[in-house]
Formats: C-alpha cells, structure tokens, sequence
C-alpha cells in the first residue's frame, strides 16, 4: 500500500519554526511535501493572487534530503492552488498547515493565511487541518504542539473528515505537565477592536499602524476560548458553506423577496 | 431626526464604476461617506494589513463636493477598520460593499475583497450588505443593480439584519425587462478549478498565472447559482462564525477528544 501523500503549509514563510516543528512531527505518517510562502504572510485571509505571476522554487535541503520543499512568492492560498495543480500534480491524501505562531482561535480564523491555506484545502475536498500555538515568540516551545499535531493528523489519515468541513486546532501556551486535553468546541464570538496609532513621516504627512484589543463577547465552556484559557487545546470543526441558515426564512418574510422593477421604483 | 451614516466601501478601488453606481443609488438615504482601497484589490479576502503602515487621502472631490470620500493604501478589510476607528469616530449605521465588477456568488464569497469588507462590517456590529453585478467588464451596466442595492439598502435601514448575518447580493448580466426579481438563496456549493499557467521569462525562468475554472456541484433551486441562471438576483444571508455546528458531535465520538500528553505517546 502506497504511502499516503501529505502536503504541509503555513502562513508564517517557509523558514518559521513553526513549519519545521509540523514537519518533524509528522514526516513518518506518509510522503510529505512543503509548500510554503517565501515570507511571513499573516493575516493574508483568503487572498489570492490574480494581478500579477507567481514564483515557485525549490528548497529541497531546508527539510532535509528526502522532503521535497517549494517556495513560492504568493499568499498561502496560493501555496494550495499551486501545489495541487502544478507540483504535486494530484490532490493530497491530507492538508496540514502551520504550526502558526499566534492564536487563531474564535474570530482570528477569518484573518489567518495559515486556516485559509487548510479551508482552501476544503474547498479542494482535501481533508485539511490547522495548527496554531498561542505564543507569538520565534522561540516558542512546538513540544505539546507537535504532539498533538501529531495526534490529530493520524485521526484524520485514519477517519477523514466530513465533507464540506476541515478542523482549527489551537494550542495554548501552557507547561505540558498542566495540559488537560484535547477539547472539540465551537468558535467563541469575539471581535477586535481596532486602534490605529497616528504617526507623521519626515515630511509631516500622516500614516497608521494597526494595532487592536481582542474582545471576547462571551464566555460559555463549549467554545475554544473557554478551552484554550483552562488548560485544553481546542479542536473546532470549520465550514466554508458562509450562509446563515438560520436566517433564511426570516428574510424570506421581507418584503423585498420577489422584488421586481415594476414594483420596486417609488 | 439625524440621517442614516452610511459607509461606502468596495474591492475595485475608489474609481471603479461599481462604486460611483452605489453611492448615485443611496446617496439621499442618508449621510454617506465614501473608503476605498486606492487601487484594484480583487481577491483580496478577508487579508489585513499588519507589517507596514497604512496611509488614508481625502478624494472628496469624486462624489460631488458634499459627500466626504477617502482612499487608503490598505485592503478591503483595511477599510473598513481605518473609517470606523479614523475617519468616522463611530459605528455606521449601515455599511454597503460595492458594486462589484463581477460575480461574489456561491463558493467566491470567500476570496472577494468586497465581501470581505462586509463580513467584517458584520463582525463589528454593522448592518451590513455586499453587491455585485455578474458583468466584469468595466463598462457594465449598472442600472438594474443600482435599483436593486436601493432596494436592499432601504429594507436593511427599515429592518436591521439579525445579529451575526450580512448580505450577498448578487445580481444577474440580464435585461431589466427579463429580471424576474430577488430571491432569498444559499450559497451554492462550487469550486475554482485551478489551471496554472506556466511561462518564461527572459532569463528562462518559469512564472505561473493563476486561471481557472467554477465548477458549480449542485443545482438545487434553493441556492444562488440556480437563482442567478435563472434570471433572479440572489441575497444570500452570510455568517462568521465559521463552526460546523453539524459535525461538532461526530468529532467529540473521536478518541482523540479529551486525548493527553499521558495516552497520547505511543
């Protein structure tokens, strides 16, 4: 039996710590494959490069001899859309991108490259998985990281996933002697609030750092914050299906449902 | 009473024909101000700026001299962040998004800047609605859409969304006199099948152009493909919180809930 093949990516560029840490966890499970950004690319979202070329090259050394490794010059959606059509020539067997240095828990997981890479993989029908540890730091310790990493890609090589969906695992920071579990939850709901700091150029002209404050709006133990601030790694299954289901009907009861131009001029 | 502030936003850019159509269409609904990217973003998704500064320039002059107008080096979600923390000092009572120059249907809601200005009007709390006009050409007619996105704008003013929903509008390359109305759908479920193309530069080096084909997988009535086909204009309710509530308690009958450091070795 063949082998599975996985193709590993990130948002944070294909020299972060993260990605080595995911790699070595890893390597063993099948044949991997790293197609990377060729430089930090968070908070990317789900951009995509349609204005200009992209650039692919190889790395093979960075993950030793027997790792294939590309980088290339897009956004981490890119990385996906490339690897699939013109470097691995097939679909993966299994998507794994980070490990993300920072949080994508609850609302980051709109803003993060690295959780779009994994939804991109979604949408491919790739069964697909992030990684992030809560710890900003380049020398963070990937040591519970990896592991569960580790854990959760031989459940899903094992079990898939179902369709239409792809798994948000974060990681807190946390001594893993005090680590409690793995934890399925939902996305909690939170916001930033944004706050740019003003400063001026040599010449007087003004610009804007974005800086902002993560509010978190409630506080229930089934969602992944709650997980991840009392000990667990938070495991939240993401849909790229964006309707609101549940509010269909309600604005099935508008009256502009059905609108036409005769009716709708005043 | 004080008027509506109403924030205008899109992923074209600040001259693109969509968005002097939007702002011709709403402008006497309310007190309306124009931030816009200063350049085509397309594709942008929900990508922020975090690792350079952001520069915002009056344009008032584009609108006509009464209605305040702004560009900004930043993204679509740049946008949206630098007018309500910079420009406005406050929460606009409704945001629109637009009009876009082509279709943000079905699984494209996820890639688009202009959508992704609204999702993130979403996530901060505003009344929010993205339109866009399944015609790329720059020279599109934009009357039928206008119409509609007053329509859309004055119902939304009228009645609010409910909390944690926006609006998709996408509206057909149609006759008005063919329109057979709104139609309250579903995203349908699709994907872009990426088809790289390889050329060489001059120095022999190969560069890649992303193009592509929507491969459209269901053809339920009930969705917005099905809708737009079919001579509708499609208002798709959309959300942020990205869990697969259904596939929550398949997960938690893993053995890898609750999984730690202790069994997890092998």
């Amino acid at each position: 039996m063949s082998k599975p093949l996985i193709l590993i990516c990130n948002d944070d560029g294909i020299t972060a710590p993260g990605i080595r840490a995911l790699v070595r966890a890893v390597r063993d499970l099948g044949d991997c494959v790293v197609v990377a950004p060729d430089r930090p690319q968070s908070g990317m979202g789900h951009a995509i490069t349609i204005g200009h070329p992209l650039r692919v090259q190889a790395q093979h050394g960075l993950f030793g001899e027997d790792l294939p490794a590309y980088q290339t010059s897009g956004t981490p959606v890119d990385c996906v859309k490339l690897a699939v059509d013109q470097i691995l020539h097939r679909k993966p067997d299994l998507l794994l991108s980070g490990i993300n240095h920072g949080s994508n828990a609850s609302i980051n997981v709109i803003y993060s490259g690295t959780m779009s890479a994994a939804v991109e993989g979604g949408i491919e029908g790739i069964p697909s998985v992030g990684f992030s540890l809560c710890d900003y730091a380049l020398e963070a310790d990937f040591g519970l990281s990896a592991d569960i990493a580790r854990v959760v890609a031989k459940s899903v090589l094992e079990r898939g996933l179902m369709p239409g969906t792809l798994l948000n695992v974060n990681i807190p920071k946390i001594d893993p002697a005090q680590f409690r579990g793995l934890r399925v939850s939902r996305q909690a709901s939170a916001k930033w609030k944004e706050n740019f700091e003003e400063r001026h150029d040599p010449h007087g002209k003004a610009y804007y750092w974005m800086t902002g404050e993560f509010e978190l709006l409630e506080q229930s133990e089934d969602t992944d914050e709650w997980a991840l601030r009392n000990g667990y790694a938070s495991v939240v299954p993401v849909q790229f299906d964006l309707t609101a289901h549940h509010a269909l009907s309600n604005l099935q009861g508008w009256g502009m449902q059905g609108w036409k131009i005769e009716g709708g001029s005043e």
